[in-house]
């Protein structure tokens, strides 16, 4: 089940948040500073056994027929269970259950053990219209089933977390959909191999999960996923070829489908083999630009990299205060740094790096790098192994400031090398005059830290992290206006399709409805999701 | 138009087949003793002018409908015009119109200049009900329409072949989709930039016909695909994220289509800089499996490479016969080798590379390939250039083959590493079977070539290439048989989609004829693809 490990309940799948950044007054003082506010209010989670959970739709016919088909111990619809299962870890889902909205717990959580109890559960809701939801690690926002269902229930893949098949020869493991970032990686290394995509703050979200929502830390799930095993209310679907192989290929749809078209019950995946050496090179850029052009040299030159990830200033600015005024650290140097180097200033740019390889491919990567780097009046801060955790972006530490009256999200989008610094100047300047425009008093504002996330010989993905106090009297409408304006100056700026608008081409639209129709009839899985054009 | 060149009428896109192997009778007297053959009959093709064409059903006011969408030069429907769209180059459609069947030819051909011609046409197509054959380099076999269609008109993409963009900061082209392969890499070096993808057997194909059918010579579009522009009798479909988007991207939808979904009018690909330095080291193996084991290692190492192009036993001894005995050249020093190095025998197996990269990647590709080899027991060859095209698959020598009652045609699959070796011997052993039951005469039989086309860390593709005496009276049978034992072989042998055999999942073909369906209502885009389940 998921109570394996311990767990606030409004922040499923995170991991213990108990110290993170909590006393470090100094930076509460700082940060209000930096925000234009006079403090930072305590606003702590509401307990779930505070709030009213929505009335069970569920008949206790089908409750009864559907704890058959898992198994009576793997039905739960106890309030804690309904509640832990309300709503997923983005923004808006998690700022509305704080606020005590649990109006999307589902009438029950079913765990199913087996792609067969995925698929019995799926043919039986079809049938009565039963909306579902599937479950991965959490992240994935649930949408309120319209009053048409029969009742909504969320199928936790918490149980179907086993690595089927290992073929050492070909770098191929299958593995069930509900297994876990942090289980993977450890479960693989007893073969000497990696999966080698999850950021640590991924651990706790599911494989399924990340080719549901198009990739994992990686980006593009297309690279490492050879084939899919997608239960569906019409039945299995099976597809991918290995590598290559006949007609379209189906399991790029279920890249990014959200769950409306089947539940993904298992994958087999590409891994590769632990490398022989890894090396962690960091350098201080005098400011982004200088370091993008590094990062796109070393793509097209096909520098091997496991991971190559750029701040900019003003992220690289914030890491160093939260290095400074917290207990949450860099593993130092960063702020000596700045006092032995004078002619850099806010505007220096930190990129980290992994470098994985045999040993003559680390060694070689490593020298060229630094070349490339020396050339454009980057320091080399040395090997900065601890560095390569995406903290910032980790679980605990978004629940930690939104204790403290502060909002944060990221939007991540991506272009082509040429569009790249256009796309980061407006989408940043769009965002910081909407976190002014809509924030809680006059004077205050928002923080705007970007990284190039993932790097490709034809463009980059860049992460925009957003900081920001929280409008407590309208929390929702802030921020949805916030990240409307970012997304807005993302497509003026020519990203034809940002990661976050979820706005297909209108043609497209129908495609996807077609296939939605071919697959689920009933529409019954994730209902709003991928819905039919208007 | 596509009469540019001259072309044999039978062998559309082909390069000059004049002397290939005419004349050579050495070769032909060796070639019918391999094949248990008494001797080989001359076997010209027919003219077209001996071949009744069938009857133009398209109406006058939709000639002339159609005449005013693309231009009245723009439509052609001389008899040469039409024969010459009769029919692919895929075997079966080649030997058919060769023996005289030209049932398939199209009641006009047109040539449209731009994307709003194309749409314009198939608008006007499915309000009326003519069937449209998309017609890149002519390598799709056209189906034939049902008779319950008013008409039937091929789309000759050969006007739509301009650069329209180009972005060399992030090495993308945006290209329509009707330019050809040898324009393709000409156009681009001028840039100093290549493609990279397109072998010499492919360079009359299209960019769309490519992507159409599921990657050129590099097996997989998905890799160099950014962008996608389909015209559909719904209106245009644009697809692709650069590099990584927000939901399920349609483009991969697009590659395999077989034209089925829409017309592809222009994409746009990933280029790499024309390398600095480039090396075309060979070896010689003991045997194919010490080939295999090499080539595995060498990708599963991440060694930068253009191509390794390893072939199996059989087609290292018939390439060496060809250099023999025809003026067909393997630029020299095969035939010597063999007589200096005792040790190998006819199972030796030839490895052709071609390794690209700046000169430091290059360099330590070749001595890292080249310590692999040595450990393999295989025999250095030195540089050879010129052994980099596929020339046993050339369009050239397939015509002068047909031309002396031999069968050439071939099958590709791909598999994991683990299920190659058996994949390879369970394939080669059930078309050697088919072809000596298929025979023309009894103690006949054919030969099976084998090479792997392209290796990816976890499998790799086997292109089998079969040559066979035709049943002059039942040819086209006979190669059903064959080509069916072969696929058969390859799906017990546990793959599941052979690319030959284009038989999705049956859940497949219902979400494939659903997408058909909402792109193309009336179902007149190359009428019997991709079509829905029975």
């Amino acid at each position: 089940m998921d109570d394996r490990r311990p767990i606030r309940w409004e922040s499923l799948g995170a991991s213990d948040p108990a110290d993170a950044l909590a006393g470090r007054e100094a930076l509460w003082s700082w940060l209000a500073r930096q925000l234009g506010m006079p403090a930072l209010l305590a606003t702590p989670p509401r307990a779930y056994s505070d709030i009213a959970l929505p009335p069970v739709r569920l008949s206790s016919a089908h409750r009864a027929s559907l704890a058959e088909l898992v198994g009576p111990a793997r039905l739960r619809d106890d309030d804690g269970r309904r509640a832990a299962h309300a709503g997923g870890h983005g923004y808006g889902g998690r700022i509305a259950i704080r606020a005590g909205d649990l109006s999307r717990a589902p009438d029950a959580v079913l765990y199913p053990r087996s792609e067969a109890d995925v698929l019995a559960v799926l043919a039986y809701c079809s049938h009565h219209r039963i909306a579902v939801l599937p479950y991965g690690g959490g992240a994935s926002v649930a949408v309120r089933p319209a009053s048409a269902f029969a009742g909504t229930v969320a199928l936790d893949l918490a149980m179907m977390d086993r690595l089927l098949a290992l073929d050492r020869v070909s770098g191929l493991a299958t593995i069930e959909a509900g297994m876990r970032g942090a289980a993977l990686d450890k479960q693989l290394a007893e073969y000497g191999l990696t999966f080698g995509h999850v950021p640590q703050s991924l651990e706790s979200s599911t494989l399924g999960g990340w080719i549901a929502h198009h990739g994992c830390g990686d980006g593009d799930a297309a690279g490492w996923l050879a084939q899919l095993r997608v239960a569906t209310p019409k039945g299995l679907l099976t597809c991918g070829h290995v590598p290559s192989g006949a007609g379209p290929d189906l399991k790029h749809l279920m890249l990014g489908s959200d769950g409306a078209f089947g539940v993904i019950t298992a994958a087999t995946v590409r891994l590769r083999a632990t490398p022989a050496a890894q090396s962690f090179p960091c350098w201080l850029f005098p400011d982004f630009a200088a370091g993008l052009a590094l990062v796109r040299q070393a793509v097209r030159d096909g520098i091997p990299h496991a991971m190559l990830r750029l701040s900019d200033g003003e992220e690289t600015r914030l890491m160093r205060a939260f290095q400074t005024m917290g207990r949450f650290s860099l593993s130092g140097g960063l702020t000596d740094l700045y006092r032995r180097v004078r002619g850099f200033d806010d505007k220096a740019a930190l990129l980290v790096t992994n470098l994985a390889g045999s040993e003559t491919q680390t060694r070689a990567a490593r020298k060229r790098l630094g070349m490339l780097a020396r050339r454009a009046g980057a320091i080399a801060l040395g090997e900065r192994p601890g560095w390569r955790d995406d903290r910032l972006g980790a679980p605990d530490l978004q629940q930690t400031l939104l204790d403290h009256a502060m909002g944060i999200d990221t939007l991540e989008m991506a272009g082509s090398w040429s569009k790249l610094p256009s796309l980061y100047v407006a989408t940043r300047a769009a965002l910081d005059r909407a976190m002014r425009a809509h924030a809680p008093r006059p004077g205050a504002h928002g923080l705007v830290m970007t990284h190039v996330g993932h790097a490709y010989p034809d463009g980059a993905s860049l992460r925009f992290t957003i900081l920001f106090p929280r409008k407590l009297d309208g929390e929702i409408p802030q921020w949805e206006a916030i990240r409307r304006a970012g997304i807005d100056a993302m497509v003026r700026a020519g990203v034809s399709h940002p990661r976050e608008t979820g706005e297909a081409h209108p043609l497209g639209r129908e495609v996807l409805a077609a296939v939605k129709r071919s697959l689920d009839p009933e529409g019954i899985l994730n209902p709003g999701k991928l819905a039919p054009p208007a």
